[in-house]
């Protein structure tokens, strides 16, 4: 008899809790829309609607979720049909009509992932947000940028934060597209082929809080574009959080010391006294490492899969695709508290700022100002004093470098020793990169508001959007109630 | 002495040979672009301009592009400063000011990556435009879907196609966004912090036919986005991809015979005499299976870099994410011409499509509507009938259909036999399905009208884009030409 | 205060609850090894043992494992600390010299791994045995195996069969070696540089059922190819999995006919009344894709991470690495279940097995021995034969092979038209393949006997192992128990 | 005509370049033992097989392995066959008996693979060689070892470099498992079910060099975990190996000044005078990366691809798999050759071993021992005292714990400042480290003991393996010209 224990064991009460979890009460509401749907468009008569109006309000919905998988369904969607039919009659058979598990199925699963979008997009402007008040606040610490891995040149810690919060508001434009694509409704598909019902899919869809139509049926049912672009969003945004978490590790070192956790962040050691280990951004790293494969992972599954209903994107998949958004929150949100309570070590970073000749670019570029040098004579000069100068205190290179002038230029610089300390000083460093997106104030400002922008526009986006579902789901809600009667 | 042999043969000379074959006339564009600027903003007088442009001229660049790695340059970089320090001397030197390898590498790759997000885009747009002539061409190519495998429903060969060309069209709407954040300037970033010379970033951006600022000069050159973006909308498309295949394949089969190869496609076997192999749509899912699995990899090894200058983003990954694109392109390719030139069997697929019951669920419906039965009824009374039939002929269905009602009912059945028999036929069943993205040739045609204006709308687009990047060259060599005097 | 809300909820209570879930009972022992070693060396006095074997089994376990997460203390490891350090006060103290959470954590990941391996593998032996058990069974079953996706050769159906058995068994074997690699023992590393107290790590080995020490300590804490190379083992058994599912579900499919689900393993449609499903070996080709995908992303999270300790290994990711083990056993057992409970078609097989001209390189081998033509003559004058044979039926073939020889020879056959068919025959195809490794009943044979032998040693294997844990746990629990007193 | 230009140009002509690169040379071998094969067996006489001797030896492999596509034959494959029929005649069509293009393919994908495997084994085993010398030298220069990030202990350089070299050598298991799968004969399978000529595979099997049969013939051409195993090693190597690069770079990091990387090893900047970039072992990163996820494209390329012939796992896909060995041997060559021509500073290294209290640990437990502390006790102790010291000198640290123990504890330390100074001593600490696996240079000369003489059975296997297959390919050229007398 069906279900043979294996596979109900292996699949089939899987696939019962993963929709006990998921999709429940998003099941409800497609039935209602269905519903009302059809009586709109006259397949269901008035007091048909009224019968499963109540009994779609009557079914004990918290039941429902706790009930074990004992095989006498297939499934959550034939239970409910069965309660229904116990509560309404014939009304509820024929609530049947012009639908599918299928259409029903695609709709659920996107209207879960419309809603995850909206999440990783809320968390990751959260994060955003965040950058920019850290970098509104550390316009000016100065810190040294790494190429290459070594120390190369001064800039701001708000000039980094500003290069991340940007990708990050370039993700909440993948969110956004993606949530174009994700959030439309495939409802009226059937099975496959639509049917010979005179149906309104665009009823369904509006009563359910659809942008459009995921028009051409097969595809509603087949297509799978909708499920990888929302994952390939996840895994750049993790990219990018990966990224940025190996840079906040790096900070916290002991070596480098910039970035100090704060105490409520912090793990001990069960053998090591000393250890206050920052933790708290490893976790974030990892869990942002999920998110990446993870939605490869999901990706992978659709691979070589037919252009045809096959159950490769359906309830044994979904499960994987909600954790890598779960990661990717886990580490979003992660990543914003820890940073929030962490503390820049300013005196730190301006201290190394001046440190390991990082400064040595702009010394060259002003030699090839000051003195006419050309580009190799300045830079071999400065090469030379770094060299020999040793030390890296900006006074030893400041006479290294007045020491290697004759004898590299054939002849003493005219710059004084004053001058070229300040020419490699980190903050002058700084403040005359005043291009475009560069380092200093007015350049940040200038970013700053940008991005602030862009910011607000994406929140004033994420509220209109979550509005938008509440409102349709009240309206469903209210027209259900008011079909009861 | 630098390089240490095993350097230059397992890296220095593999990033040699890959700048010359990618990325060597680009570098002249972004020279001449830099020297332009540089002269615009004052920092470069017109005669030093003067020489730096014939000096550009003047290099062998077919030499230079045959060049074997001989160890005396870092990189073809250097190597190009020689020459125009040979040609142009101090001049050259002087453009030197203002750039860093940094920020020119990544001009290069948004470079060559939009200049392949266009290409698949055309190739992409190209499959779309193929299925939407074959769709208008099988409007009424009926053939049996599959659910699950199974034979579930007819429907035509324009319906699955327009699902295919809407997921190709959303493709093209991927590659768009993908070009619109990598077409954007990292120049000026310099190293990574920009320069303390006054330059314009804006400049040299419109030179080069970019859109826009990559404004953070920090992510400038440490971002990965705009790359894990570009192929991820690859990864996407080869997906979809792989999905047709796999409908092309299982439509090629003997025991399907509804596509055959033409001619020109069809391989031979070297033992089996009788064999005529459709190895081209084979060819195309594995050549797609390598484009969605190189954009995976391409992602992974942009995974757990830090938000810095590292070379894990450079030189060594840059050939792998034009692999990337290069197989999805051979894919697209052989799809397209593979299809175009193969047969629909019509007559084959019209045939099946009345087999195996696959119209029973229109024989329900009409029983539901014309017999008044609910539901559950009339989709178990079809079910005894097929069960009972003895073979899928519609005659033995009807047949089945009207001795099983009496006992199932307790009454007999109104309709006729013919129209029991006219219920069953696949083209009626595509008829009736009239719902908006449905099957019938009045959903299909205003899905037609639709996808071939949006198809139009991406051609537009993609000339435009074409047409931009073309005359930023064009005016950008003349206005070289001109400073030459 | 220590652990900030946003940490608990994200990361700690997570950790609190998988360590709940999967390592709770391996703590104690592996507590109960170190107490018992601790003895053993001297550094712990007898009585101290026995308080702390004591607490170790006063301690409320269950209650200990449904505990919600409530931030007093790190983890679950330093609440079992304070458990014990209330039931057995200072000496419980003692117990944490000379071992860190480091090397703890390694070996309860290792404990449960080879508990997955030994579980894999015995599921994989499970599916071996079936396939041999269904090849002894269908050694004369014949059918027309593919290439390229068309019909290409008549073999058996054992042959198959004992291909993919043949791969399984190799699958075993990588099991069995990442077995080897797991099963060391990573404790006495402590942090990660072993302790200055003189302990003994072969005593918890042997105590905990580990086959050897995974001797260097910054290996045993840093390493992860164990890990790895457990997950890579995963990986290449869910590819062939899912390959054989891809022929099962092709079988399967209307227009074959080979393979027919057993009534407890099909779905019904909730739309078409004549569906019946065969989504068992769909389910499973998911649950295989799954497996081979999350074992990439557990990879893939390994990727760049430091060869030191960092979490990027640990609590985060376990649960991840055990859903690949998990997600591969459920495909093991579904495609066992579903396969064995399948009937296989044997007339319909038989029937196309002699159709489509699979038979034709035989034909042509034939006339190549008997008639002595050449190998392009031979192959020639059968694709000619089968192009104007009018039909696929062997009489038709023969017909056409003898009318075209005179034209294409310059002489009649010699061959009588009887013995054409003979050799048309695909039961004379099977049986003249009798190579080492072909699909003729003796050779069949041949590969059965070395086969079961192979999955007999396999079983030895499997029950040795499990065994030696078994023996290992029930050992230390009575050493425990005797320490009591 | 066959073939259609866009199928020549993106599939055929690819192909042919590939074969022609890759495996033109072993395509002779493999026709030459079939040949001798064939005459042994009876199956072809001794003139035939001089007159297909001679002709093999008169082909002009160069110009062969010049020659464009020019579609006249599908592949090299045939072309080759043309060309022996033109110098051989009838003779080389007898060649064509009990042969197949899928088994010859499957022979040359093997014998590559092989050859990959043993290279990949070779340069895997000088890293370890090159690490085992480096421990060996290393085995007193003490450092600080992280744990999360964070300076943990102090251990020495040998110990390090002893846990990635044990990892190694396991990556050396893995290499020859991968070898002893791949290295079987698949010839005779030819199309799938062997021949009905009375062929002795194991003839061709030990005139190529292969250690066994892939015995049964359908698993020959379908399956695919030969491939997918050698792949998983590679993928599981490259994650060692990537672990490790991450050490190296964060020792070159000018913060930690641990390692120098040799002058001939050192990039420098276009714009930054000062720098030093370490970008061999960035480089090393990335290939590895490329290997790690390379190894995982090709997986993924086999997903899903059903158990049958088909050209997912063929011509398109070897490239590929050659890719991810190539970059893997690369990441190997580039980091033995970068690290061997290193200097590890060992001053630096010891200087930071003695500070920020990484000694803590020892400290503890020595007061554990000395004072008859608790666990508890001493390492709040310890704690305190590195919190309070002002400073990580270990003067400083003594004092502060003389001078907070009558606090917390109630009475003054019996040990000296003398005795505790030593206890914070970092060689002190490694030196009690004396557990099996661990620091001490007792356990180091232990454990380079067991590797070395591992890594010499390692290289014993190796020369081995190759000679055997060199003296197959002689006694087979050998053969083949006495065939031609």
């Amino acid at each position: 008899m069906f279900p043979d224990p294996v596979y109900a064991e292996h699949v089939l009460a899987w696939n019962f809790r993963d929709f006990q979890r998921f999709f429940l009460d998003d099941l409800f509401d497609v039935l209602a829309a269905h519903a009302l749907m059809l009586a709109e468009t006259g397949l269901l008569g008035r007091e048909d609607l009224a019968r499963i109006a109540r009994a779609l309000a009557a079914v004990d919905r918290e039941k429902l979720r706790q009930a074990p998988y004992d095989g006498s369904t297939e499934d959550v969607f034939f239970r409910v049909d069965r309660e229904l039919e116990a509560l309404a009659g014939a009304a509820a058979e024929k609530l049947r009509a012009a639908r599918s598990r299928n259409d029903l199925d695609a709709a659920l699963y996107r209207m879960q992932l419309r809603q995850r979008l909206l999440e990783a997009f809320r968390d990751a402007l959260a994060l955003a947000e965040t950058l920019l008040d850290l970098a509104r606040e550390h316009r000016e610490t100065v810190y040294p940028a790494n190429t290459h891995t070594q120390p190369a040149q001064p800039t701001t810690v708000a000039h980094l934060l500003l290069g991340v919060s940007e990708a990050l508001l370039r993700d909440l434009d993948r969110f956004r597209a993606a949530f174009a694509t994700v959030n439309r409704s495939p409802l009226g598909a059937c099975a496959i082929t639509t049917t010979g019902f005179a149906i309104d899919r665009r009823s369904t869809m509006q009563r359910l809080g659809f942008d459009d139509l995921q028009r051409n049926s097969y595809g509603a049912i087949a297509g799978i574009d909708y499920l990888a672009e929302a994952c390939a969003a996840v895994a750049v945004c993790a990219l990018t959080l990966g990224q940025f978490l190996q840079v906040l590790l790096d900070w916290s070192k002991a070596e480098n010391g910039f970035l100090v956790s704060g105490e409520d962040w912090v793990q001990i050691s069960s053998i090591m006294p000393q250890k206050r280990n920052p933790v708290a951004f490893e976790h974030a790293r990892t869990l942002a490492s999920r998110a990446f494969t993870e939605a490869q992972s999901v990706m992978g599954c659709l691979h070589n899969a037919p252009f045809e209903d096959t159950v490769d994107r359906e309830d044994d998949l979904m499960p994987l695709a909600f954790l890598t958004f779960g990661d990717l929150r886990r580490a979003l949100a992660v990543t914003r508290g820890a940073l929030a309570d962490a503390r820049f070590d300013k005196e730190r970073m301006r201290a190394m700022a001046g440190r390991r000749f990082v400064t040595a670019t702009e010394l060259a570029d002003t030699l090839l100002r000051e003195e006419g040098l050309s580009f190799k004579a300045a830079h071999e000069l400065v090469a030379v004093a770094v060299r020999q100068a040793g030390s890296d205190d900006p006074a030893a290179v400041a006479a290294s470098l007045l020491a290697a002038a004759p004898r590299l230029l054939g002849r003493p610089l005219r710059m004084s020793r004053q001058a070229i300390e300040a020419a490699l000083d980190p903050w002058h460093f700084v403040l005359v990169r005043n291009v475009e997106g560069g380092p200093s104030p007015e350049a940040v400002n200038a970013q700053l508001d940008g991005q602030s922008a862009a910011a607000r526009a994406a929140g004033s986006w994420l509220r209109e959007k979550t509005a938008q579902l509440e409102l349709a789901r009240n309206r469903l809600h209210e027209e259900l109630r008011r079909a009861c009667a």
